[in-house]
């Protein structure tokens, strides 16, 4: 199978995915016992968080699953399946966010369970990535070689999120808002935390193409 | 018709397929008669059953789906057709697959006849694809030509699946439970039975860039 | 702008349209006032008829806008703007296919009027798919010139079907069913009057690569 | 990373934001207390008000999105965060309009909140564009350098829009209809302002080709 059509079936699920994840900030309209808008709008700040988070955590996801098909010299029945476990979890985000913004500012059992679920489903999209990373790393499956250092660079930084997440799920049930919160971390981390090192080098011509229309015209 | 573009709308619709099935997982929010989030979610056992084994089937479509037009010599007009009738189904089966997972745990006729309709789904699929592949084994439609031992195995290979789908419309109304593990089952059987009979051998040229990116850098 | 990303973009929204279509057959759930699976799904035959006719319909409308493009020498932004205004009523259709399934069966006007909303959105979509057709037919335009005679045959063809869908609102005032039918049948001739009047021939290097895969292996 | 998967996972988010805009229209079905379809219809005016506007605000978006990209040398993983800002706000126009259509024709306090709100999303939008924007501006990133007096043009041109957009929140809460319809009227302007500052141009052997194509064939 060629890598363009396992992208763009992925891409068409993380589009779908992130744009579906914005329905949940809907209000309930003006019926009669909705309260008002800006009463409605005040009440959904748990929502704005959790809408915020998965957004941008699945936009990084998005970024490094790209990053590291750019690199694979072959997509296997192995990689399309593992690719599925991945998009298993990347498409309950959006139900998950929805119901850590509808929990979380009520407290109690349910806000902890709810937070709790979600990174059940961050832990999942984790391992789901995790694993084709493993099996990209196998020998001679990547385009330009990856030297060991740097293979074990790319799995510290990817697990660890992962255990980050498997953290947040037990921390949750102490204090959901903490746990929620840690989550964010995560995705800013990994917005700024920008280590190249999966991605393919540029090829020979691309690069100078790019120097030539970048060079002063003299 | 380029086959590109038929590729790219057939990965939308499975795309977008696949993400509305999650969809059926949403909780009901924290209302005054919905019940604790635990609650809640102990009832949806059988909607988190019937969201694997639609996510693992739409998948398994889409990577054979993909295998077959690798190898379509070109697409006419009869093919998009045929085409339009595998997705006419494809996108039936998130909202089959709520039916089930709403009706499944209630019992009685309804859950069976949820199950029929959702095998029902599964058949129409099965045959979309079957009709697919048929036109696609006429002579000098294939890049690659398919002798005819394997012509044979890929028709039984994917028109059991259909023959096992329309037993499961048949299960479904002596036991509901039975007749949606089957389909399950159908799921894990195609995820592992791995034989390539359809897709494209691989270009001497790319698999000979991929054999120097492969090769040990002494 | 190129040729790609529009039908990139156009492909994803044919596709998600496509997709919500079927979100109108969700039934209610098993609560206490919904009546039977069995009682609701039979209710729902309206539903049905409309979900194939626009299926369909949205699927014609999907390959003609392919063979359409494929001929065009160049993307411009007036026919970036033509091709917004066909989108415009693509996305309508799933709305407008819901009403017609839940207000048909209920007969009086509100069934007539919906099925006059229907046809509006029809009438609407052919406006825009006329409108890119007419632009396309002119001077220097397509890559491969278009007879006069030709150009005259896809005005009638498309443009006909644009004064049934006007005619279809004017008879829903009469009868709904009988005008609901009728866009059905345009949908059937669209599919099996399939003179390529627009298509762009095949590339000769492109038929000659078939031939030869085509050829017996002697 | 290339242009193609950006530009891929972008048009489909685009789509679906642009897709789902539609369903605001959809009404509440043949219930006892939902009145005739003819009343709910009439009740929707701002619904297909703020439809139309939303619908050429993000298609306007994508047009220029296109430009913009189409002329930048290499995707960086500065755009690629960039590019997310933007699709935040684009994926909550679907919300923003429906909050819109369902409070507008209710006047008072929400009608006023619901307009400022779509304009902080307007603004939110115009604010990532506009970063893209400057961030492709920047030397060598251009494919062809855009010259000095073009690169103020472009700043002039969208960060304009902005400014209008802010203006929109603070009119709404004076005039909710007067600020809409303001939005309106920056949709189209932009739809006929259709200076190319961005877009490259064309390349040699594309436009050759166009011109033999174009030709006259005596």
């Amino acid at each position: 199978m060629d890598r363009g059509r396992l992208e763009a079936f992925s891409d068409g699920v993380f589009a779908v995915a992130i744009t579906l994840l914005a329905l949940n900030l809907a209000v309930a309209g003006p019926g009669d016992h909705n309260g008002s808008l800006a009463h409605q709008l005040s009440e959904q700040w748990a929502a704005y968080v959790a809408y915020l988070i998965s957004f941008f955590t699945v936009g990084i996801i998005w970024v490094n699953h790209h990053a590291m098909l750019s690199n694979v010299v072959r997509v296997t029945r192995t990689l399309l399946f593992l690719n599925l476990v991945l998009l298993l979890f990347v498409v309950l985000v959006p139900v998950a966010t929805g119901t850590v913004g509808d929990y979380l500012a009520h407290g109690g059992f349910d806000a902890k369970l709810a937070v709790a679920m979600y990174g059940v489903v961050l832990v999942g999209m984790s391992v789901g990535f995790s694993s084709m990373l493993e099996w990209s790393l196998g020998e001679g499956r990547t385009r330009v070689p990856v030297p060991p250092d740097k293979r074990w660079a790319a799995r510290v930084r990817f697990m660890s999120g992962g255990l980050v997440y498997l953290l947040i799920v037990a921390i949750a049930f102490v204090n959901a808002q903490v746990a929620l919160g840690l989550s964010g971390l995560v995705a800013v981390y990994y917005i700024f935390e920008s280590t190249p090192t999966l991605e393919k080098p540029q090829e020979p011509e691309e690069s100078q193409k790019s120097a030539e229309s970048a060079k002063p015209r003299d």
